[in-house]
């Protein structure tokens, strides 16, 4: 799911996740997101989400912790212009936070590292 | 800092964070870990901390959130009997969380590697 | 290599590869595999394999085993519609595991990720 | 649980482990260790195993696969004189490997990191 | 930035990272990527060099190594034919060697995780 | 190997060590530690070294490169009062550094973690 009030960056985004071969639902407030999560299931797999959602009172950062509330397995990634110093008491643990401007393989990246089950380690 | 409510667990986690080398400043609620934090600057390096807090209103995930925005960096170890469900959720990134019961030995090692900077990857 | 016995999913495995920049070489089973992987050396840099190879005896849990005490290093990618709960046991160490349906960017991202030599810890 | 045929490092290694808080399993045979992990539910948390078991048929490799497809949560830590490289092969994802002679602090750190929910990454 | 003296190669890497949405700028030798690295500030975020580099020299673990004392958080990929046994000793942590030859899926991969902040750990 | 031109440290370092179960050898100058080191092979297994090292000129960085050629797999832990800032630049992949003061169970933690084959990721 694509949580992002600005339909500019909403539409370019969600090229880039279909472009990797995702499937894409919108929603442009924290309250459209958690109708649409629901309140249990995981329908979902992925949760990429804008932290400031001009319209609504819910934060991107709100509307993860309730994802990650009705599915503790959900993927998470932040799109932050400049709130990527909230993130370390804000975020949730096993998300990614991608800072303004970033590149579409960052996105890519992001979202299919964290639905992999396993993966080697650096050496 | 410890946070710990029950005195006989706070002793016996004080003790072996003691004998792992670590200086040890105590607070039984969330009230008083947050004054004792302060708002701004580093004291601490770690934060150790009980979930569910008897006295007071503040958890251990409002505590640690509270300390993250005083220090970024702040190294934030849960201990909890039956919260781990929410850690997913609740917890800040980069903690670990410590199921009632566990080893002295998974303490220290928690608190070291979160305290460690850099370290070679599993192959 | 990639091992996949469904002619459709082979082929739509095997041009996400391509369009990733990887050359690709075909087992449609695991006695092919076994066979073209030979005894020793190291000719294949990834094993992508299905668990389920309908023809012959020989699963994808089988498959990289040998593969690997052929090449230890090889990287292996296992695909799975329903197998997920067995990678625990029947996985090797430091392998990554695709739930089908996956998206093409998840298969690029895990063989780039098991090929890539060190890396950046997540911070 | 451990699971060592030679008396003399059954009583280092688990004199070890108690050092380090941990409740000890002792099991002298892969047979043995079998009939105690049983075929369900997770009574133990942790297995430590040789992978040479003189008397039975079962290697400690075995072993670990028996217990992860009973409990794929187990953490396995494998201890070896001369077969470290079969690890890539025949270990189970996420285990440890520790090449005999090991640091009484290599062994607990691999049980502990293993047991623990969460982490910082290297930075 | 880009390090790389020869042309063919410096241009498909260029084409690749173009591809991915990153903006990419040229150096042909070590000497011009220090001097547009200047001496402080972060107008980079990223390098990506070669390791020998004809003329002129410095080579690009040189480079590298100026270019994190500039800016210690810049992400850093090596690419190489031959030199990947000497990544040890003369890399700096946290950076990324690719093996030539590499696959595009690897470069944007290799750069993508370098820069991301966060991210889930296999399990 | 140790390396610590202050005698006291030296000696504290050595005790939390050996009371780890690692035997320790002892260097007090960057020289005596790589004439010790030789230019082959792998007696050590470790390197646990200062940054600035008093006597001779070569510093705690210059020796863990000179021992990472001699082993590309040694693992390498820096000690350091005022030099952390320098590890980005100077360090060794996959190394880890200890800003003191440290506890002796950061120490401990630092060098078995690199010692250990594999390990579970953090979920």
């Amino acid at each position: 799911m694509l949580v992002e009030d600005e339909e500019l960056i909403r539409n370019i985004v969600e090229e880039t996740l279909d472009d990797g071969g995702f499937k894409v639902v919108l929603a442009d407030t924290g309250e459209e997101a958690v109708r649409l999560l629901g309140s249990s299931g995981s329908k979902y797999r992925a949760l990429v989400t804008d932290i400031k959602l001009g319209r609504g009172t819910l934060s991107g950062w709100d509307v993860a912790r309730h994802a990650r509330s009705v599915d503790p397995e959900l993927a998470v990634v932040y799109m932050t212009g400049d709130s990527a110093a909230e993130w370390s008491s804000q975020g949730v643990p096993n998300s990614v936070l991608l800072t303004k401007p970033f590149a579409p393989a960052q996105l890519l990246t992001a979202v299919a590292q964290l639905l992999n089950i396993g993966g080697q380690n650096p050496s």
